[in-house]
């Protein structure tokens, strides 16, 4: 008998990249994945990621990350170059570029490296909050192909419904996963940074123009912190502080449902209203 | 009768650039901005800034910037170049590094671009705090030369004295401004950005090595916004999320006098301990 072998998990077919010319890597936009225009910035930004670990010269495990969406995406191939600019003892600073067509479309800066024990403590309290189950799952729209790859269950501030009204604060708190479950690793995570919908939409009430412009990412969390995380749900965290002339700021907390800080997130994000 | 023109403030001494070979600006590292190992981390950010503000192909004012510092900065001159990497309708994504003798010691992105009228919130209420003069003015130590370059009035959270033992949370709140005073502008709000000091000082109740790796600025102000400031004080208010296993995160806020939020900062910071 022959044996048959499991189709990839969809996020895993969407961060799939494969040696191209001049020492790129070739990736592909998956309809799984596709935001309004091109493809959900979180997969492009786990994709980014998944190029530095797969680089043979990579240094330990991502810091931080800082990715700039340039010019939209098209549906098909991109390429992506990853240059180490600096190898330190303990710690890498990469700079990406995607390109689509000779236009560059992302860029990215990221720093890896190692990390040793310490003194250590987590400030702020995980939200309290009723337990996954508890909470109805939700999606954000049938029209946004990639929030049905994440199961979302909103604990306050859910995507507004028609002629909800505005809103007096920016917060949305959710549990979520990626639909199918799949282990949570770096790039998995990496994305989970940019599943809140742009806040502007909760304050007023209803869906504006609205895109990420820059996204950065701090993992606090070490390999063995993900890995206990299974395939469990992740507690999200976002709010705005200020909202102004077309642009806006969104901040966020990743948490395990150990009480691990996992990552800590904000973007720049325009708007048109 | 000649006429004695006055030596320029410290701060835009230390940021000046001058065109050198292949298109790169030269800077210089300046003693009045060293910090204990090479120069103060947001002077270099201040640079890259300038280094685009007199780009002649610049579209508009800061909105992102993300600076990583990837290798210590010698005493001596540097070569920024920057690179428009794409110029859309109204942003431009910027890919800069400052080398010194063919080592990057800092890289960066930045993304600028015009503003239009927008509706518009800040979410968060500005701390409630004495006004600066009723703060004692107080210094970091004598032993940062940069800091004598900023007065600062510590509300909450200066820094540890000898013994000063630990510390339960890690906010500082603190009144400050370019001594000698100097109207406020992006590159000087930028190098405000990196005032407060390391986060597990003020945890530890102690000094311990520690330097920014990542630094993130967003600029909520316009330039109007900006220039109302004059050479008033800014308040400035920053803490950390989670410190672990030789990482953690710094966020701050900077509020001008009138309310107004300047900029909201992120960076991500390594530690012995």
């Amino acid at each position: 008998m022959t044996e048959i072998e499991a189709p990839p998990h969809p996020f895993d077919a969407a961060i799939t990249l494969t040696p191209a010319a001049g020492g790129a890597l070739r990736g592909r936009t998956r309809p799984e994945y596709a935001n309004m225009v091109g493809p959900f910035g979180g997969v492009t930004a786990a994709t980014l990621v998944q190029a530095v670990q797969q680089h043979p010269d990579r240094l330990g495990d991502p810091l931080s990350l800082t990715v700039n969406y340039t010019a939209p995406i098209a549906d098909g191939d991109f390429d992506i170059t990853a240059r180490a600019v600096r190898t330190n003892r303990t710690n890498q600073h990469w700079l990406l570029e995607l390109e689509q067509d000779g236009v560059v479309a992302t860029t990215a800066t990221a720093v890896f490296g190692t990390r040793r024990d310490t003194w250590s403590d987590t400030e702020p309290d995980m939200p309290s909050v009723p337990s996954p189950d508890a909470v109805p799952a939700r999606g954000l729209s049938d029209f946004i192909a990639w929030s049905h790859n994440y199961e979302m269950r909103f604990v306050e501030g859910g995507i507004p419904a028609q002629d909800a009204g505005e809103h007096p604060d920016s917060t949305t708190t959710l549990w979520v996963r990626d639909t199918p479950s799949r282990p949570l690793d770096f790039p998995a995570l990496t994305s989970l940074c940019d599943v809140f919908y742009p806040r502007v939409f909760l304050r007023r009430g209803r869906y504006v123009p609205a895109g990420t412009v820059s996204l950065t990412v701090y993992f606090h969390a070490d390999a063995a912190e993900i890995a206990a995380q299974g395939d469990g749900h992740i507690l999200g965290t976002a709010r705005a502080h200020r909202l102004s002339r077309g642009y806006f700021d969104q901040t966020a907390q990743l948490w395990g449902r150990d009480g691990t800080l996992l990552a800590t997130t904000h973007q720049w994000v325009y708007f048109k209203d």
